[in-house]
């Protein structure tokens, strides 16, 4: 067994975290920290894992930290996460970083949308955590970006076709609805149950979003050449999901028929991407707890405009399960471990 | 009081209908339809009415409905409608029919995409019933078409671009989400709680919304061209609301500033449009239960795009409510009786 | 026109309140304050407002608050309320206090379950504000203690059975149900969307919920002796509604037709009660965002039990429309003005 | 691998099932049955199967089926079951029946509150399928009568109390909330999510749920004696999750302390019995998708009355987990198999 840990196990990632973890069978859960809860039981944070960990909260010295495992999937704010995963990196230890640090791989970008990064010098050799896009990089790191969780969805949902130069760039627009764990689980009014129920609103509009600079960083290696989008994303009444509804100007008359091939053939070996059947489309309610990615599409002729929507459980293919898949591969562990639970519906 | 009779009071329309017509002032709701329910207490239909309305539910004749009130509220399917109207037109009577039937001008375009008509010599005379947009035809009209949820809350929200040439019509792309109201009472397992909660979906995709030509008539004639657009409808697990994203590629370099202006002046006389303060969007939250219909905007600099945010309470303003409206306007009573109820939040 | 103002208007309570006043037609509503969020409108803590109000959030002294109204609803904590309503009431005004500071006759309960009262002396001439058991009190007032939310829906259920003798006090058991609006607007943890969506949960078990006093005060009352109960409060995933399913033995074979009998004389002069139809039971949908309490009850002849359900709108009935007519009793203003709107559903 | 069928696949307890089996290392599922929904795949009626199952919906007869699997979860609607168990057993094959058929061991109760019964001679050999207390019958089993998700939650909340004779059973009330599956996929208005979302009621009150003699069973197989309980289920706005809140009059004055210690002794070796930490109480949230019961407790000591308080998924633990539970059980295989998954929070 790999001796795993977790750093800021006391946020929604956190939890979904254990939850994988704890029935893992090549790692072994040994250290959980949070400032916040140190001293009392994960159990008793999240209840749902009584009896499934004895893990206690502590708040432990990287120095610490490196005694008790070998991995590390930090779980911690942007800034928090640069100034720690130098130093367990440095102890020859493999880090899965959930924050936004070290996916930009323009460390002006970075600065310009976050704040002065601390340690650049790691940007270069970290392997941006999308499986289905750098496997084999992935394989070799020691610092894996986990992908944002708009990120993830918009990615697999446009690759092929920007691979492939079958939409214009310059026309692509992404209109996306979040889960509420996405806002993270601080105390703030704002994302209180009576605030968010029963409730839908945009954020963010206009291009303002932190993720924003990650998908067209993507997009753009995806395409050969710079990609600016429009990106507006959405709250939804919901705990886990994500929806990205992306739009974009075809540049041939390829067929539906051609287009699906062409997604089924790319994804074809991809465990965790699901293609639709024909004339149907992902819900966030099909991907629920699961490591998938759905994917559907369809060609509106009367604009030549192709609509691609994807489906992924932003706290599993969005943050967690991509992390202990990214983990696997990093460990040469078969890649799929601990995450072959099919989804939760209803 | 005048008096006012609902065709199809068993729906979620209908159930809406009553609540505001049981505190209007000056309507008195006399007669009830349902086929299913007849005989039954429409306070049993529906107990939040219990104590507001003695009304049964019954299957009447259109002579016998002629009998009984002087305005009518057709809130039957399409088809069904079209086959009603024209006989309560012949009996001098006053119609808000909330069906498609009489929204499209164009025969030609309601026959591909409903079926055919069987009384298109109404079609003419028909005023299209967005008050901000056709306040002095709907003053004179015998009958007015109320518009479907997802139009009301797009063109308002594209209007004042469009009447001042301000975006490049065939770049307009509207993504909206439906509360499940919008999906109507009758039972079936896609609309079950189970299916419907915690999760999310788009449907209809491609351009295949019956709401579509609607729009797109709608649009045309305030670009004074026609106009093709792509529309996506989404379900969210709320009971009202409607929000509609929409993106649209600006044809000059018009600030922010200005175009506040341009809203506000548009708007500032309409009792049923609110300009959210700069910087803040609509959520459905905050207009549920109510007339309004909320709009805000941002312009996205890198793209040149605007994306203009607008939210509805679809049984309200993109039902029931605009319904009133209509009547009240054909009326001559103040245009806002029985609708001045804040939203209700949380 | 009356000019009422509200001390803490930025929680639930205080948006719920303006809601109802700003349609009121015989109080004007002059102030609204908010420590929290003084020299904001009160139209951008509630975006639901927006053009309804234009109070802006201001911190005032109690020398300020009294040149701007006669009338106040103090929506603020126990402890805050007791030590501003005294110089309220000294200045001649009049005061719905929906805190628990003055509901509780007996000053030493009230000490073993909050804190050291510091205005005692006004506990006596206070009238507990539930109209249907305190009119003649409240109309004469010039303090009127707002019940809490559950005593409302419990209090109301029993009231009849009480009075009548007909159940075993000693046998009562109350199992209620409350949104989430009761656990207020205040950004914490367990009340974030995600921990409280999809889920249900009890809380205070074992007699510890601070209502419990009040309950018993009440029941005590109707029964002219001394009442211990169990009372269970639970949190549902809701925004709006409390739920109260409570228990006692009969202590005769009292038909259920007479039962029924008994509950519609006794209410039947209520403009707020309302006896659900015979073989139906209340839901909280029914009665969302109106001032009614719905009652229906069922007697268990295998165990001869009575089980009686109730429900309210916790932030209408439970809290501001119960304020409301309230101050419409003590103002001598027709008791039902601003509260007559029918409930919404769905 | 044990060749399983299921038959009924197509409601909600059918693709709990699936999901399960589809992971389960002993099981294969190799046939699904549905009348409605014959020719399809499994996975289009549940886009969450995709790519986790191939199965296609089958109506098959009874020799078909027997052609295709030893195991059987009969998730059939009463009446139907019954009809189809003891052509089975008489192929020799092992059944779970998820129905009430075969629950209530005395045929004139059966038939009191459901029908005629076709097959009572079977009924003797039934197990009741909750191996907390009937492990060592279920084991030897050919036939187990899976428990209903109400009795499930409530039997296991007061076995221990019953069986130690520290409560008066006369004094039991049980009061439950279920979320939306436990009624079923079949399409009615009642379930609709507008009917459901946002609110919460109580049905079958007065004793006239038909899990109440099942319930009153296994309480007076504990007690040693006749049970007559007062019950009223209620329904929750979330998919999963039943909690139940049960009261009952001490017959000693144990402690707190000591009545924990009797729980933690009684369920010690249970694998999917958890106890909660003193002070605190279950929450569906915290058993979401898994097997477990969690239960709680408080001593209200102003009455001397116990308040327990458990919760379950009810399609797990309720349905479709215990089923799988019973079949491990009866086939030898290590019992927790296949259900190890930690529960989902949020």
């Amino acid at each position: 067994m790999l001796q795993v840990a977790i750093i800021g196990a006391s946020g929604y990632t956190g939890v979904e975290l254990t939850r994988i973890l704890c029935n893992h069978p090549e790692f072994e859960l040994t250290a959980a920290t949070s400032r916040q809860y140190a001293g009392k039981p994960l159990s008793e944070v999240f209840p749902n894992l009584l009896n499934k960990t004895d893990l206690i909260c502590e708040n432990l010295s990287v120095d610490e930290l490196c005694k008790r495992a070998d991995l590390f999937f930090a779980a911690v704010p942007h800034k928090t996460a640069m100034d720690l995963v130098p130093k367990l990196l440095q102890e020859g230890k493999k880090v899965v970083d959930l924050s936004a640090d070290y996916r930009l791989r323009d460390v002006a970008v970075y600065e310009e949308w976050y704040q002065e990064h601390s340690s650049p010098e790691f940007i270069k050799e970290t392997a941006y955590g999308l499986p289905e896009l750098y496997r084999e990089q992935i394989k070799k790191a020691r610092l894996v970006a986990n992908p944002g969780c708009y990120p993830t969805s918009i990615v697999l949902g446009l690759a092929p076709l920007l691979q492939e130069g079958l939409i214009d760039p310059a026309t692509i627009i992404v209109d996306s609805k979040s889960g509420a764990t996405g806002a993270g689980r601080a105390a703030s009014v704002g994302t209180l149950f009576c605030e968010v129920h029963d409730g839908f609103k945009a954020y963010k509009v206009g291009g303002t979003h932190r993720h924003l600079p990650e998908i067209e960083q993507e997009l753009s290696v995806l395409n050969k050449d710079n990609v600016t989008i429009s990106f507006t994303p959405h709250l939804l009444p919901i705990s886990r999901g994500i929806l990205s509804t992306s739009y974009a100007n075809l540049t041939s008359d390829i067929s539906e028929e051609d287009l699906r091939k062409l997604y089924l053939d790319r994804y074809d070996a991809e465990p965790f991407v699901r293609m639709v059947p024909e004339g149907t489309f992902p819900a966030t309610q099909h991907v629920r707890g699961s490591n998938y990615c759905d994917i559907g599409f369809a060609i509106d002729k009367r604009t030549n405009r192709i609509i691609v929507v994807s489906a992924i459980d932003n706290i599993v293919k969005g943050a967690a399960g991509q992390a202990v898949h990214n983990m696997n591969l990093m460990c040469g562990i078969e890649e799929t471990t601990g995450l072959e639970g099919a989804p939760f519906f209803p």
